[in-house]
């Protein structure tokens, strides 16, 4: 029971009193009045619908909520800034989530937090849980093993699985640098780029560079340039290495950071301010670690030609609630089994364009809540689907 | 991609219209407009949330919807009359179950429909999905394996586990029959009862009328009367030849009915007319099975006083309707940590008493859109689980 206590302290505190209950709801989307409403919705009539989906599976999409409807699932090991804060605590940040689906995209999210760590455990869960979903959102799940649970998760799931915090921010991100390469009269593949961090998301945002153009990028960790000489990586950092520093790096990040035009910041920490001194002219500085950033604003504009953070309080915000929705909503809409990268490449470049007219250096990305965003995305990516032959409708 | 003819023949068909697209979605309970509302759904303000329920687990019920939200879980094994149709087959059902657990008590319900049939499978990925839930409604999962996955998963988990087939067609039986001897002036305890059927639904209607004090009380199965002699008996039927039965008979079913006061048919077919000529003056033939009753109305009618089935063109609907969506908002207000059998009696006297005073022959259950019904089922079921010392609020 809720001590007295508890429950003054949150009294006209506006995030708990927002909280309070509970972010969504259920509801019913067919009239649902009277007896002959009830005859159609359930017995006998609904008999009628189970029978045509056992015989025609595909009928699933058609008379279920199936073709609208998202898991985003989580196993709250790496929620925010907080890390592994267990299932319930991260049921919230699940909540916000699923809220953003249906407000931005029109998409039913549904949040489930697991009470298992387990690699093998999460993947049978979520594969005896699909057949109610169109898609599968993973959410806060720590690095390494988020690699191995989407990607064996994909392999046996004809849905599209997606681990946002991989991808949707390396959507984002990369919608960022197209901007800020035009704003400052470049083109992507022109840029030197450096990343400071190489988990879950590092390893997303390097990868989707490398599609998009990037052919020079250096990305390090705490203990320096990732290097195909290094000993000390796993899996994930030996493909990257071998993927990334074309020019051979070795040494710490500030050896990587002279000359450079982008940092893109990943780490989780602040950083020494030295080396952004050193970085080439118009230089553009993504410090995009959540609630600190790499290096503030304010101190990074004094190199840098533009300047981006992950936070709300600041221009530039990098934010994935930019992409999931639209991303979800264009693989739902032509029912494609899966989210390429193609897919991935045209979201991010749909994001960018919303705002081509309008682009300056305090402004690289559109406003959350700017209704164009969503839509564009969405006829993007199912486009993209479409193009690829992975549309199933 | 669906054919036109399979498009055209749904058109025009109010069933296939009427699911066309599922039939439920899921919606924000707090505004979701601007920037400042994000920074409260989301992050930054919502880290607090989550930071205030790792430090005190029981706050996820005040600031998540587990508090309002059970998952309406099943394997498609036992799919109204249609039998093992597969998870996304049984998925309209599931909504079916959503949408009157919102419209007529206010509780959100998820559908999950599982691919798996393994009881030990079953179990494991429902406590592991269970987090962000404040019940758990089984559905529509074939006996045997239904009464081990539920008492497990009872024995597992710390909020309600409730195989609805079981325990709601239980408790709608108990309030018709309450009503129906008021109307025909005994006591429930005068009654002798026949039951046809030891399936699920069967094995938990025998169990809540020895609760609810009928006695003698005798079940039968395709084999004929369930007596303690019997050789063939699994752990369910055997339990039940110990509880029931009272004067030892054998035999067949014809030579229980001879002389009883009650029938009640959960067998799943018709069956022949004879037995029921030899019942007891002002009969009760509740003949359940769906869609065809063991004995259709106009013939029960020349040897019984009281006749119902589980169909909604006749009078004496057993609806399940009645009764699940107040017993788990009732348990959910509570947060009782299961439903416990003084519960589901408390359920089924507030849903008999509802009518107490319009109880007739022809009107021994309330309509199932009674805007009464649920808000009396929650208030008893609440009340009870009190009583019991089960709310934990």
């Amino acid at each position: 029971m809720t001590s007295q206590l508890d429950r003054s302290a949150a009294i006209g505190d506006p995030v708990f009193a927002y909280h309070r209950g509970g972010k969504l709801a259920v509801r019913a989307t067919a009239p649902l009045q009277d007896a002959d409403d009830l005859s159609l919705a359930y017995t006998p009539g609904v008999a009628r619908v189970c029978t045509e989906i056992a015989r025609r599976p595909e009928a699933v999409y058609d008379y279920t909520w199936k073709s609208s409807s998202v898991a985003v699932v989580s196993d709250g090991t790496a929620v925010l800034g907080l890390g592994d804060i267990g299932p319930e605590a991260s049921l919230p940040v699940m909540e916000g989530k699923a809220i953003l689906f249906r407000q931005l995209a029109g998409v039913n999210a549904v949040p489930l937090v697991l009470d298992c760590t387990d690699t093998d455990e999460i993947i049978e869960t979520v594969v005896r849980l699909a057949p109610a979903f169109g898609g599968i959102n993973l959410e806060d799940i720590s690095a390494p093993r988020c690699f191995e649970i989407e990607r064996r998760l994909q392999e046996r799931l004809d849905i599209p699985v997606f681990h946002d915090d991989q991808h949707g921010t390396a959507v984002v991100t990369l919608a960022a640098l197209w901007n800020a390469a035009r704003v400052t009269g470049r083109r992507l593949g022109e840029l030197r780029a450096v990343m400071a961090g190489a988990g879950a998301s590092g390893v997303a945002v390097a990868r989707i560079l490398l599609d998009a153009g990037i052919g020079d990028i250096v990305v390090c960790d705490s203990k320096g340039i990732v290097h195909e000489g290094r000993e000390d990586l796993n899996d994930e950092k030996r493909k990257l290495a071998a993927a990334t520093n074309r020019r051979g790096l070795t040494g710490t990040i500030a050896d990587a950071m002279r000359g450079a035009d982008v940092f893109i910041g990943l780490s989780g920490s602040p950083m020494a301010e030295e080396p952004f001194a050193t970085m080439a002219p118009d230089a553009i500085v993504l410090a995009l670690s959540n609630p600190d950033p790499e290096i503030m604003p304010d101190r990074s504009a004094r190199y840098a030609a533009v300047v981006g953070t992950g936070r709300s309080d600041f221009a530039n915000q990098v934010n994935n609630v930019l992409a999931f929705p639209g991303i979800f909503a264009g693989a739902l809409q032509t029912r494609a089994p899966r989210i390429s990268e193609g897919m991935k490449l045209a979201a991010a470049r749909a994001l960018a364009d919303v705002i081509a007219d309008e682009a300056s250096a305090d402004r690289i990305l559109p406003d959350s809540f700017d209704p164009r965003v969503a839509p564009a995305v969405t006829a993007a990516v199912a486009a993209a689907a479409r193009a690829e032959g992975l549309a199933r409708v």
